[in-house]
């Protein structure tokens, strides 16, 4: 592991080295002056009243501190951990419910800049909502379809559209602890409501409104952001591209598109080819327009044109200090609002597009999906007139890596059998034979306080040496991209030798890239497609998979996180736990949970434990399974001791797919 | 001002002193413990992200203190105050959203131990919606006007049903700086989102983003749940009753109701009165069945039945500790969950009843409004049971003081001109003239923090001595109720001789028990009517109007504060302010609304101070509407020096009515 590198994003330690030298703070240096609260950072730090805040603190304190109402530690924790969970399922929901209803604008023909390009995928989310398909106008589903989604988050009562497609004894865990989801907002404000001051007290009650509300994030709100973005761009389908500072071109204008929803930036990947554009941009003496990414709005691009990206949350500062950034586009969720700051020391312009954010210092240009190109070539045009004022401040540091993302759960599917056997057949079978250990999703933020970096690199590479196979979202997936372990090489040399063997024979890399932070609603469908194929666990809960968020730190992680333990995944955080200071929190969350759900939520700081949190996990999901036992070496190259009577015994006793590999 | 007692509710200070003596800790005694964080305090801590808390002190915080993303001061503030009021506006919606759907089971059938009780008022709802009434079954309109409010929880774009019930330039304000709510959820999830890590940053923009949530709270929930109270209860009328810990009976079952919800104390208060409860009680050596509450579930029946009420949110505790109640019911919302711990001590059983809501070392009985007497008899039985387990614990103290509450607007029109010819002319006739010199909104909670309690009765002896119309709700009517300050005649002895020869006049006392804290609603409806009836402010906005909150401690406080400046109230709250270490976000909440909207939110600790504040800003807006200068003693039994012909000089300049004196 790197102990002292802040970042490995290629050519980042560079740009932080040159910016040292020059007194420019980024958040790495502010991460290091600025202590974090030691009370609040526990959840022992309750303000949800004026007569606070109150620090419940002191020995004993879980047992004998009490805020000015009475309320006692583990109830302040919970309170604070089910905000948590509250605001990060706004957040993505906020976007889905944007998606949604600019799918309603194109279907009503009042979004002509879009169109709906993946019909299928259409049909799909149709034939999930009982809508009828077969024989009508493409436009006329695509409303019914848009106006079904979109009920989900007004809705006061019922369920919410998606819960039927987790596995159905997935459901019933959920409809007997109380926890299925009505609408994303009334989620959201309930959650509010029960952590006011002198309301809800009980910290698994607390707790387990969380997990609802949570539910709601992953079933509903980042579900429908997923598929009506397929539906409106295209599923993804495996691409190459580049990752890291060296994408910023010395020679085009470099226009980049950071945040989270993917409208304005789907536009400006059509703009930026227009003729008319590019001959701007020539007339002020650059070679064209070169459009690319950061954060999450980065994935959604790189998914599904390859668009490259300049990595994830911490890159963003950096970025701007390599002095080739000529605009910057940002809406909303993980913006520093350091950027304008930092940008007034170059010559990039920050443009706020969302109507719900601005920063001081930024232009505005307010995105409307009714006239989306409109505003796109005026966003253009900001970026190659400030072309010409590019000056030889900045690091100028041009360090990249090439990459495979665009792994859609169809996909995967796909690859495993074709358009008409696609299946998760020879995954689930390669799991029972113990070629591949277990699955793990590896998301989560980039964290700059996180002591050493490198930890989404760090465990990506363990993991797959131990066989298991990772799916990756979010600035998970740019940390792994812009360190160059998305090269499907890099990572396949390293891979153990049954990961590898399958990989090879299905044709993918061993860390597959499926998206957007949002896009983590993939991993349950591709969860449940295994849950559906058989020979595994029936349901989500019980299979060997974990997810892990190394470097969590925006409140949607958490919001993530808690819909993957509610649906039966045993998730591991990094860094400190912000419900430290209760043991009883601590232990809801990982036992109570676990017994009613077979998921789990832990934080553990140590990277070397939380790898081998993992491997038990997986072994242990693999022994309740009676899965053969998993032995390293056993399969690939290195079986050398092992002769092929033997092995043929093992595939027999896998399914009949096993065949195509 | 009564600067060294910490309650003035009659006999608390008696039953603090006996608890001291026996080593029993309250909230009183937690609040002298426990420092408030000082940095949470003035809005300076942020935790919405795990690269916190950040904590943004030093010299120039407001300039150069940064957090880890680069959060400003301001920001961190206007993001912490957002919040504040998304959850604020959760509480009270919730709480009308279970008033809505409790209309619709009564419409249907559903409810049986409901009924629709004022049916006029129903119509009068009906008409706000454009719903048909006429000639139609009475379920049938309830259930059409049920549904109809339903929606403002779940709207998605639109605007909330009762917004057209301000003032049509109170309206125009509104669209011009974008704050008309779309629907309650909406607006809370918004918020939330907004104030996610690297979204919104800007103060303004946030808080504006925050007026149009606190919208949603006081014209959409707040409103819904007071109207829709009125339609199942009965709009309220005065009533006589007593306050204080002297309600609880020596030689009865003492059955508290406490919280905010009113549908199982209002069957509570039909079941009591069964003879087979009364026969059970008194099998079990009690004489009869007292119900007392406590909160805002006491103003709800205070209100409407003359239900006695123990008194505010600081007076939870103390109640148990007189050792005389046998059960104490708590649903949602300031419920301080030091009470279980306290009952433990005595023999009280604590119940819990909302499913939103518990609380370990509570029973919990959930209510359920389609089987509302069931479950009521069940507390009742738990209540009587209990009885005999009373002991000579206790400090059993006993001192009470009647009051009269009961002030609905729409009683307050009737006072004012009868049935057919309510209006408020007669009120703004005499602020016109100036024998009233303004109203005041005394609201807000009781905050055991509060250096010197008894600023609610400060305040209100000097406002009326001044000639200032109060209306009050929530703890604020409680405190003034317990302290023996809402009994007319001593009210009307202390007011000011032009308020008192108007209250005379009409028929009401100087200081006007309005209801709950979701009844602040009813403040508004009168701010528009005022408006409506003309020769003064031709909105809510320039009234000679303020709304004081000297000891709030909820977040709702917070939201209410925020609608009543969005409406164009100028609103003063006491204790210091959670954005204090701002000064671009004080600014923008005092000078910027006032500007936009003509209210404002101002945060003072001294009580003198707010008192002078309100005063002058009433003053001001007399002056800004072309009022006769207010005069001390001008008008009523003062005026020896005034001679007939002058005075009726002042009455030809104000408008007809004033006859009816």
């Amino acid at each position: 592991m790197s102990q002292h590198v802040k970042s490995d994003a290629r050519g980042a330690e560079e740009i932080i080295e040159w910016g040292e030298s020059r007194n420019i703070e980024t958040c790495f240096d502010r991460a290091e002056k600025l202590k974090p609260c030691p009370i609040g950072a526990v959840g022992a730090c309750c303000k949800v009243c004026h007569m606070g805040p109150c620090r419940l603190v002191g020995k004993n304190a879980e047992e004998e501190a009490r805020g000015v109402c009475g309320a006692t530690l583990p109830t302040v924790a919970a309170r604070n951990f089910l905000r948590m969970i509250a605001a990060g399922t706004a957040a993505h929901s906020d976007h889905a419910r944007g998606m949604a209803f600019t799918l309603l604008a194109v279907a009503k023909g009042e979004a002509k800049d879009f169109k709906i390009t993946d019909v299928r995928k259409l049909y799909r989310v149709a034939g999930y909502l009982n809508i009828e398909f077969e024989g009508r106008e493409v436009n006329a589903v695509a409303k019914d379809v848009a106006e079904k989604l979109i009920e989900d988050f007004g809705r006061q009562k019922g369920e919410g559209n998606f819960i039927t497609r987790a596995p159905k004894k997935t459901q019933e865990r959920w409809r007997k602890w109380g926890i299925v989801p009505r609408g994303v907002d009334r989620e959201v404000c309930e959650a509010m409501h029960r952590t006011n001051i002198g309301v809800d007290h009980d910290p698994d009650h607390l707790l387990t409104q969380g997990l609802r509300t949570a539910l709601a994030d992953g079933w509903l709100g980042s579900m429908i952001s997923t598929d009506v973005t397929d539906i409106l761009f295209g599923t993804p389908k495996p691409i190459k591209a580049e990752a890291s500072f060296g994408i910023f071109k010395e020679d085009e204008v470099n226009l980049i598109v950071h945040g989270h929803e993917p409208l304005l930036a789907e536009i400006l990947v059509d703009v930026v080819g227009e003729p008319e554009m590019v001959e701007y941009a020539k007339s002020k003496g650059a070679k064209g327009i070169n459009l690319g990414g950061m954060c999450c709005t980065a994935n959604e691009v790189l998914m599904r044109h390859g668009i490259p990206t300049a990595g994830g949350f911490t890159n963003q500062e950096l970025g701007i200090m390599t002095g080739l950034i000529d605009a910057m586009t940002v809406d909303v969720q993980c913006i520093m609002p350091a950027i304008t700051e930092i940008s007034k020391k170059f010559h990039t312009k920050v443009i706020t597009t969302s109507e719900k954010a601005k920063i001081k210092g930024a232009m505005h240009v307010e995105f409307d999906e009714h006239r989306a190109k409109e505003v796109a070539r005026e966003i253009v045009k900001i970026a190659v007139d400030n072309f010409p004022n590019r000056t030889a401040t900045g690091s100028h540091i041009t360090d990249k890596a090439p990459l495979v993302a665009g792994f859609s759960h169809e996909y995967i599917e796909y690859m495993q059998g074709g358009t008409w056997r696609g299946s998760f057949r020879p995954l689930n079978d390669a799991i029972i034979a113990g070629r591949v250990r277990g699955v793990v999703g590896l998301a989560g933020c980039d964290n700059p306080r996180v002591p050493s970096t490198g930890l989404h690199h760090f465990l990506a590479k363990e993991l797959i040496k131990n066989d298991i196979l990772i799916v990756s979202t979010g600035c998970g997936s740019a940390a792994c991209g812009s360190a160059g372990f998305l090269t499907p090489e890099t990572a396949l040399e390293q891979a153990g030798p049954g990961l590898r063997e399958v990989c090879e024979a299905i044709g993918i890399p061993p860390i597959l890239h499926l998206g957007a932070c949002v896009d983590n609603s993939r991993i349950l469908t591709i969860a449940s497609a295994m849950a559906a194929e058989g020979g595994l666990s029936d349901e989500i809960g019980g299979m060997p998979a974990v997810g892990i968020a190394p470097e969590w730190m925006s409140e949607k992680a958490i919001a993530i996180g808690c819909y993957f333990a509610a649906s039966g995944v045993p998730v591991i955080f990094g860094g400190d736990s912000p419900v430290e200071g209760s043991t009883e929190v601590t232990k809801i969350m990982t036992e109570v949970w676990f017994e009613r759900y077979m998921g789990a939520l832990h934080f553990e700081p140590d990277p070397e434990k939380i790898l081998a949190m993992a491997i038990k996990y997986i072994d242990a999901a693999r022994e309740r399974l009676k899965l053969r036992k998993y032995e390293p070496g056993k399969f690939g190259a290195e079986r050398v001791l092992m002769d092929m009577a033997a092995r043929r015994e093992i595939e027999k006793a896998a399914k009949p797919h096993i065949g195509i590999y």
